[in-house]
Formats: C-alpha cells, structure tokens, sequence
C-alpha cells in the first residue's frame, strides 16, 4: 500500500507512436505537431512536421500534458468551465481537441497530443499514432 | 494599533486538515490534489492522492489561495467578470468550486483547495478536512 | 521494449516520509519545508513548519525534482558547472544539500527534498524521511 | 538582395539526426536526452531515453538553441562571461558541452543538443547523430 506498481512506455514505445503519427499526417497531407509524453506528463518524444505551425509545437504538448492529467481525450470539458480551468493551470490545461491517452491493455501508460490540423485531423493522427503501437503489442 | 494579533494554523493545524480531507476522499472513492495555505496565501501542507489529475495540483492551491484572499468559498463570482478577475491577477484567482476559508471561532486562519473530482466533491473533501480541526477545537 | 514496469510511492508512502521527517525536524527543533516527488519529478507531498522559511517552499520542492532527475542525492555536481545546469534547467537543477532520492529494494521510486536548515540538517531531515518508509518495507 | 535562399532541415531529416544519436547513445549504453533545432531555434525532433535525466528535456533543448545561435558547438565560451551571457538570455545560452550546429556543404541547417550524460559523452552522441545525416548526402 505504500508502493504501486505501473506501466511506462520506454522511448521504443514511444517512437512508435511517433513514427505512426507522422506516417497518417504524411498521407494525409497534414503537416503536424506530435507530442508523446509519459504519465507523469514529461516530454518523451516530439517532432514538428515540415509546414506545421510553430506555435502548435507548445499546444501540442500542452493536449499530450492534459490527455495523460484528466485520462481522456481532450475536448469533452463542458464550455462553462473550460477556460477557468485554463487560467487555473497557468494555461497548462487545454480543451482543444487532439490530446488522446495512450491505453494498453486498459491501462494508461502516456499519452499523444497533435497539433496544426483541424481537431478532427488532429485527433485522426493522434489514433494512428497509438494503433500503431497497440499492433505490437 | 500598529501591531495587530493573528491566529495562524500551525504545521499540525495544516497535517489535521489535510487527513481529514485524504480521509474523506478515500471513503468517497475520488482521488484528490489538496492543499493548505494560511493567510498569506503560502503553502503550508499539500498532498496529491493516487490517480488525482496531475495538473490539478496547480488549481488546488489556486483555489485555496483565491479562498483565503476573498474570504470567501470558490465560485460565487459574477460570470461576467470572472475571467477578468483570473487575467488580473495573472491567473490566480479561480472562480472554480473547490476552496474554502478555514474558520475557527468566526476567524479565517487559512483555507483548503481541493481539484480533481466534480466541483461538488472538491468541496465536500474540502469541508470535511475543516470539519476534522474544527471537532479538536 | 516498448513498455515498462516501474514503480511508485503512493500518497500513503508519501505521507509516511513526510511524516518520519517531521518528526525528525521537530526532535532536532529545526523547522523545516519538506517536499516529496515522483519519479517525474511532480509534487506528491508537502508541509511548511512553523517556521520555515518561506522561499525554503521553492528550494525543498526543486532540491527534491534535481535529486530524482539526476538519481543521486543532491550537492555533489562540480563547482565549475554547478551555475551553469541551474541556469540551463531554468533554476530547477539545485546543487544545494537536502534532496536525496527515496530508494526501496535498490529502485527509485521518488526523491525527498529539504530545506530552511543548515545543508546537513536538511540531508538529515530527509534521511529519517526515507528512513520511516523502510522500516515499514 | 531583399530574400536569400536558406536550406533547413526537414523533419525527415531531423529524424534521421535523431535516430543516428539514439544508435549511438544505446551503443554506449548512456540514456540520452536529444534534441533538434531549425536555424529559427524551434524544436524539430527529440526524444528522453529511458534513465535520462527528467531535467536534461530542458538543458538538451537549450544546447541545441546555444549551437544554431553561435553557429560553433557549445561549450567555447570564455568563464568570465559565460553566466552573463546566459543572464542576459534569459537562461537559454548555456556554456555546457553538448551542443552541435549540423552542417551540411559547409552549411549550417539546425543543431543538435545533448544532455544526461558527462559533457564528453554529450558531444560524441551529438556527432553521431550529425554523421548518420552526412552519410546520406
């Protein structure tokens, strides 16, 4: 009870999810930033697509950061209360989609956060990203 | 009439509150971020439960920073000037539910923020950590 | 390769040490802040005596995220590049004495960080911190 | 006179960088973070191998920044303003070793940055990493 015991992805893990991440983006057509973070919301990998925005490289990982605090998708906050929540986590918390948990046999072991596109191509790559990963698993 | 007594909470005070809250939130089965400040809105005891959202550590102490502050329970300011207030001061006043003054014989000697579950949980865990002091009082 | 199993103090592991290091501090009559981290390097838990310095809140905190970083207790960096590392990590690399990394069966499974006495005094804080949790192991 | 042609490296490109540092890192058996830079100092590519240090995601990042700024590796500048510059910058010109601009035809395209380990291991990851680039030009 004084201990428990978790599941990280190991910097393998995350290149796959990466590597998927930008292979969607690329057939697409939608350069993107792509952001994998672990639980305890510390950058693990990242890369900013060729034509993607620069600023999307901070809310990128800012939707990768919020996915892995609140362990679902970001987006689902209710509008009420979502830039409360902003301000009150010094901007960390975002409600723009494109932030998905990274889950593994039900169980959160990071998460993904894209940024450039529109939230649905952006949420597209972030599951490209993590199917990527769930097929070798 | 230049010197003016206080009453603080002291590191106790603060660990009591805060068992008190960790107490609740485990019989309710919702992890929580908790944290105490005393009057000057300095941290004095802070805990973050198993499974509570990580970024709810920084709206926690928001919370109880902005109760100890306006004197006042979160989220009873007016909607068209909360997000004002928060911008004004550079985002630490939260008008979300979850801080409360700590009060001992009508005087404010600190206060609690708790985030991560509804809004009406926070408080619940919230009322509960004071209600612990309150009943060694 | 793509994941790995690691393992975490709890809060109730947490509160353990923070309590095991209050206790110390009050034997030895030396208030102190003490901040206990996870292995990423976020708040886990926290008390301020009465006391402490103040700004002592900031440095307990970053004495404990540098020792987990670097997975060594901290003050042991080289004079020549001990400026530089803070000033690289945005001043969260502290070379201060105080944080030690909270070690069970040889794995690291967060830090303690202690601050507002003499360097030796917050190192032993700290070790009585740890030291209450593997006496319960 | 009023535009001039720049070549940058592209996330490909960036990519390749990275895993060349990754290789080279897991030959040494050193975690490494690594990170990659445009000639704008914006992040293209990185990546924390596991049992890197948590606060190196930082430091890495600015070795990068430090290297495309200056247009030689870091690690050069003279100790009596080695701190002032990095005052004067606002922490991000670091004199720590580790940091490499990535030229291609004589031409500098990005920088690469490493942190986590001695400032001589730092250094041979960063050239492993440019040379698997260069080997396919």
């Amino acid at each position: 009870m004084y201990l428990r015991q978790t599941r990280e992805l190991t910097h393998q893990g995350a290149m796959v999810v990466l590597q998927g991440a930008i292979a969607k983006a690329e057939e697409m057509g939608v350069p993107q930033c792509i952001a994998i973070v672990d639980t305890g919301g510390n950058l693990l990998a990242f890369v900013r697509m060729d034509g993607a925005k620069i600023l999307s490289q901070i809310s990128a990982t800012q939707k990768a950061v919020t996915a892995v605090s609140s362990r679902v998708p970001t987006g689902g906050v209710a509008q009420d209360v979502e830039i409360k929540l902003a301000l009150a986590t010094a901007g960390q918390l975002t409600n723009l989609k494109g932030g998905v948990p990274i889950t593994i046999n039900e169980q959160i072991v990071g998460a993904i956060g894209v940024g450039s596109g529109t939230g649905q191509q952006d949420v597209e790559v972030a599951l490209a990203g993590i199917a990527a990963l769930q097929a070798l698993m």
